[in-house]
């Protein structure tokens, strides 16, 4: 169960993530600040480059507890699915944090760390068969902004992960939360998950 | 005048950026690597510490050669902007760089550092009044979403910081270019500038 507010809103950032997976999300939690912390994780505490070159410093590692986990995508999942290490241990963050989300790949990285089995997710439409042939029992479904089972919620591609945070924010904060934060930042976004218009 | 692509594209750091109008914009051109190439600068090089604890990599100094200059706002707007040292050299920068652009609050560094005297421009709509006491012969537009004058392109708050880069991706590059990027991106964009429902 996820505790009271403020809650903590735990960001992991790989080599090779993609950093509107990253900011767009944390744009709209990180401006709650009554509602959420933010901190950023890494496999090893320290210097994390994304793509475009960007160099983001995650103080934190993996496992700390935090009550949101958000995974992002980007190249870089290509190589972390297949290194076992790395998987284990998104897999026991995972299984200890309330509540799991993810953007763009990100879910392909959760599901080869057996987050979604039973439940159903999306990913991004330009790698969905790459992100849907893992795990063994996901309800992968491809025509979503984004879709929310419960305990976990994917996104569609990068710009997508904003409008499933809005939509999340909205479920825990309160819909006038979610168009205070969206205003602020003037930001537009899709309130029906099934409309997707890069599907 | 421009020069023919790659063009470098030179994104201004400083304490307390918003991280959304630094990495909207930097998805977009990022993801044209035939188009762009982006490096991150700061009147310090090092890490900075931008709003919600993003600390993120600047490993180049604020003047060098850019053919674009992309100026974030953020609340650390606030105090750079009575640094005289910090505003000279944006000045200084600004008149050396073929196209200056804002997202936010940094048209209001730009118009301090008088980079936008004689323009057409706007900001963030909820900063308005402050932005548009800097500048003596600046032409403040309170609706627009983002506003093209020249070689000074300025959006409002945040997010249209990503609807004004679409369009200037479409400007020098075509609109297939913009809208292969933003669909590789997930993101739906406006294409009026005069659409402002923040207004």
């Amino acid at each position: 169960m996820l505790s009271p507010p403020p809650r903590k809103l735990g960001v992991l950032l790989f080599d090779e993530f993609e950093p509107l997976d990253v900011f767009g999300p944390v744009e709209l939690f990180g401006n709650l600040p009554k509602h959420y912390t933010v901190s950023f994780h890494a496999p090893q505490p320290g210097p994390v480059t994304g793509a475009i070159g960007t160099t983001v410093l995650a103080e934190h590692p993996m496992g700390e507890d935090v009550d949101i986990l958000l995974v992002p995508g980007g190249m870089g999942t290509r190589r972390h699915i297949h290194d076992e290490e790395f998987v284990g241990r998104l897999r026991q963050w995972g299984l200890n944090t309330p509540l799991v989300i993810s953007v763009c790949t990100g879910s392909a990285l959760l599901a080869a760390a057996g987050l979604l089995e039973g439940y159903r997710a999306t990913s991004n439409k330009r790698a969905f068969d790459w992100a849907a042939s893992f795990g063994t029992n996901v309800q992968w479904v491809r025509q979503a902004r984004w879709v929310a089972d419960r305990d976990r919620w994917t996104s569609s591609g990068v710009a997508a992960g904003m409008d499933m945070t809005a939509a999340l924010i909205a479920h825990l904060d309160g819909d006038d939360t979610s168009r205070t934060v969206c205003d602020m930042v003037e930001l537009e976004v899709h309130h029906d998950p099934t409309q997707d218009p890069f599907a």
